[in-house]
């Protein structure tokens, strides 16, 4: 009964007539080959894929879910065909460096097609992300030996790859860890330990699977300085690329979760297994930051996906239903009661998921071509500054993203009525498989933290200060501005003042009072969410104001309902601001006054 | 691993110190004879019972959930013996008629069990919920017979009671129903017609069920107008009360649903069926409402009781859970980490939780103690005024509890980080059960509808002015007030002009154009819950700071964390009230500016 179509138009619209990616690539000779055209093709046809191989799985998937039978791990049917599919089509490699088989595609691109996949299929996309994170942190940090041996087969989706963070006793803190690695003599490393909650730990997609484990050496100095990162293969790796003997790595169990049941999160156990160290001893910490990052990404990637497959199955429920009549008297009096669309209440609850999901669209194709400018752009200077406004974005495009995502598919569950409680209708799946991207790869609250402690307090604000230099420059002044984006101009340039007034009142207060940060993280985090979309929202209403005044490609539909959804962010949405600013205000002291044992 | 405690502490405060029930109670001849120490007797044995018998059953409950067979169907292991244990303790009649039967307590002391109910095991207070309204319906509508032969056995427990109004194709409009009703020629109807998504429709805790149903007569006017009530049993009934034949009513199948597993929500086909008419014919629908209204207060205490039970699993999760460290240095340097609640951010998604569960654990005895006076009351006049009042608070006791009740199992669930979202936690589960709350009883879109339509522009905000009179009056003036409550008074002052202002506007804007109601709807019940909430922590402050001063029973540490709660109301939940004003003040045009086919 739910249905899912790739949103091409709109991706094109943010690419295109938003973000000019065209000028972007041809201004980075690592991607100069590529133009809208050929991006447009790629996008297609990846539309089709997890419209036709993804989408219809993923009902089934979550009924079926993972199932562990003596140590092997059987993902739901139907999952296995459809890897082997897109790994021979090549979409595990997409990112990927070329040197090594990858087809070197800018985010700006991938992510769109990251998109759709959690979209479509949630559980079987996070297998690929997975890997595609795993392969990132190799080609930065693995010798040239280790790369031409594993980047080429994770790239092929022949082998895929893990991230081994968290142990029982620790996640967030992973200071605490207690796998330990013992050198063995021969350059190696014998990993012993137990993780949980690996995403893809084992499973029946491909007959290897790169661990990477982090885990303390002999030697390590105590707490996070001490941790170090271990390529660690489910089946031990000949030079030639052919498989040996197991290596050592068992699965212990699955997790019974909420949602995302057709993705495998297995208790990993590590008992003297053979690894390889990746980067430096002692930084892995720092080293697997490189796939958390990208995780980060990824995951709100999941929220936005997530939160527009609701939509659009709610919005395919609401073409059919009817209940009562329209305000004004009956829209159709020839039918027994009208489309509930015509109920305003039905159309807030719509507008509120669609402006969450538009705005968020714009968000992460606006960190997206940061992220390709910090990695392809020529000049130094321009790789820097996107690198710093990155490291600022990463976790509100995380949290953000995933907080939002949530509530488009919760509004959107709403909307179905009863139905919406109902399994077979598919819409309380969505609101299950959002709900996780909300608390791992780190927990909105931990990236909060991150936010305005690394980002924010520790520079004393000079990311926040040039991302406003940024967006101020964008705006532009307020006189010759066309009258339909006026409204959108002026909204973007209160969130701006409010974030440097709130901005520099946090930092002096975290100064002065250790819980200060913490106890404005999660309010500020969205303060600035708030922001950047008021941002997002303006360059969207620039956009499709020159589409309907010159003749867009996307046509006078699509530019109309741009500027009304537009105008929902402004009236409905971005008001949350004042008190996100107010709540901020109140500082730690009222968090801070009850006793522990009074909880 | 989860843990649920009946907060007797909380309920004592709020019911004697806040609402000073004794005085209540003594007030009015039905209840004289009720006094806090019975009242006190009768919660701690009701806490006993649900923490053994119903909390253990509530994680099995949702992992077995229903199983239909042969037509039949089978609750959960441990259900049936749980129901025959409080059917034999009185438990199913706490609050029925007296003179069939039932133990006649107000509202204000049976509206706390119910919250325990909801806590321990939401899918097992369903069908006490059920059988609850149905007995409320009767007792106000059935003639003496039907009384003394159902009335009696609905208290006991013998039977239980159902109430059958959705159909696949209408759930909100009722009018578009298709269930027939036939005279039989005997004084008694035949009934034919399917309905869907009934609660304890068919289950295997009770001989007989007895269905309260809409259906039309063959004369019926089109539309809700034309909607009759029908008493309909499983099992035909004898004079003596012995069971006869069945019925015609067979149950067709159960909903596969996102939570409460272990509700039973049957598919009920009646196919001639012989039912006997509740009420006056083409009635049925404000005869229905005795029951929905009774059912929709009752959705607000599983908001709320799941809310607590949320909660106070988080707490036992955070008291063992060690993660990073203080913000300004360790709390506990002896150990590894210390506790996470010395962190601000989980501190504040802690007193998120505790601030909207105490806040509407005030406001729900408050809507309770106004239907005692207006049922029991002496003076009509006062009985009048309440009723009104109700009136005007039942679609916020329904939708305001359980958004924030939802709300507050999300902030409890992230609290725990993965483990949030493994289902051996228990965390998962409350949402599941919580998300329902907002959609069944009158979607909460349909309580804002209710509330502006109805409850506001109808009688032009007569009601609400009475409501702003009364909280003026019980605010008093600014001068005298102890320093300590005057943030509180404050706040509530503000918060009522906000609601004067909104409330007066929307009325005049609804009067001129159609959709003006429709599109305020949402927020405006959410503002006016915000007001509502803002005075109940005034009440609440003002009765902590009297027990601070005079040694009052419940003891320093829980005066003072009242107070720090409500702080954190005022300081970090009561600022979206702003935003909402704001919103509002957006109007109908820009959600009504969207071409349906543009959705």
């Amino acid at each position: 009964m739910a249905d899912y179509r790739a949103p091409l138009e709109d991706m094109r619209f943010v690419r295109d007539e938003v973000f000019h990616a065209e000028q972007e690539w041809q201004a980075m000779p690592s991607t100069a080959e590529l133009n809208a055209e050929l991006a447009d093709a790629i996008l297609e046809e990846a539309g089709r894929l997890v419209e036709a191989e993804l989408f219809p799985l993923n009902q089934r998937g979550d009924a079926e879910g993972c199932l562990f039978e003596g140590g092997k791990v059987r993902t739901p049917a139907g999952f296995r065909e459809a890897f082997l599919e897109l790994a021979r089509g090549g979409w595990c490699g997409l990112g990927g460096n070329p040197d090594h088989g990858g087809q070197g595609l800018p985010k700006l691109l991938t992510q769109a097609f990251d998109e759709m996949l959690y979209a479509s299929n949630a559980s079987f996309a996070l297998y690929l992300a997975l890997n595609n994170g795993a392969g990132l942190l190799l080609d930065a940090y693995a010798d040239e030996a280790t790369k031409a041996l594993y980047l080429p087969r994770l790239y092929a989706g022949e082998w895929l790859g893990t991230m081994c963070l968290t142990e029982p006793h620790c996640g967030t803190d992973l200071g605490l860890i207690k796998t330990r690695a013992v050198p063995d003599g021969s350059g190696g490393y014998a990993i012993t330990g137990s993780k949980i909650w690996i995403t893809g730990g084992e499973h029946d997609l491909t007959e290897n699977i790169v661990h990477l484990v982090l885990a303390k050496l002999p030697d390590a100095p105590a707490g996070a300085k001490g941790i170090s990162l271990f390529l660690v293969p489910k089946r031990r790796v000949h030079e030639d690329g052919s498989l040996g003997e197991p290596n050592g790595v068992v699965c212990g169990g699955l997790e019974h979760k909420m949602g995302i049941k057709g993705s495998a999160t297995c208790v990993m156990h590590f008992d003297e297994a053979r690894g390889i160290l990746i980067g430096e001893p002692h930084q892995g910490l720092a080293t697997m930051f490189t796939m958390m990052n990208y995780e980060r990404l990824s995951i709100g990637l999941q929220g936005l996906g997530l939160g527009d497959v609701a939509y659009q199955g709610a919005m395919a429920f609401a073409r059919e239903r009817r209940q009562s009549r329209a305000p004004g008297g009956a829209a159709e009096p020839d039918q027994a009661a009208d489309p509930i669309l015509v109920h305003p209440d039905v159309r807030r609850m719509a507008l509120d998921a669609r402006a969450w999901n538009e705005g968020g669209r714009l968000f992460a194709a606006f960190v997206a071509s940061e992220l390709d400018r910090a990695k392809y752009h020529p000049d130094v200077e321009v790789r820097d500054a996107s690198a710093d406004l990155v490291a600022l974005l990463t976790p509100v495009a995380k949290a953000f993203l995933t907080d939002r995502g949530f509530a488009a598919t919760v509004e959107a569950q709403q909307l179905y009525g009863g139905n919406g409680y109902c399994v077979e209708w598919g819409a309380e799946q969505y609101v299950r498989d959002a709900r996780i991207a909300m608390i791992y790869e780190g927990t909105n609250g931990i990236q909060a933290m991150d936010l305005v402690g690394r980002k924010l307090t520790r520079n004393r604000g000079a990311y926040v200060k040039r991302l406003v230099e940024r967006v101020r420059e964008d705006l532009g002044g307020g006189d010759d501005i066309e009258p339909a984006l006026r409204p959108f101009q002026e909204a973007a340039m209160r969130e701006l003042e409010r974030l440097e007034r709130v901005s520099a009142t946090l930092i002096e207060a975290a100064g002065k009072e250790p819980a200060a940060a913490g106890a404005a993280a999660h309010d500020y985090l969205h303060l600035l969410g708030h922001a950047l979309y008021a941002w997002m929202w303006f360059k969207a209403a620039r956009a499709a104001n020159r589409g309907l005044s010159g003749n867009g490609p996307a046509g006078k539909d699509f530019y109309q309902a741009k500027l009304v959804v537009g105008r929902h962010f402004l009236e409905r949405q971005l008001p949350r601001s004042e008190s996100l600013e107010r709540q901020i205000a109140a500082g730690p002291e009222g968090l801070m006054a009850l006793d522990r044992h009074l909880f």
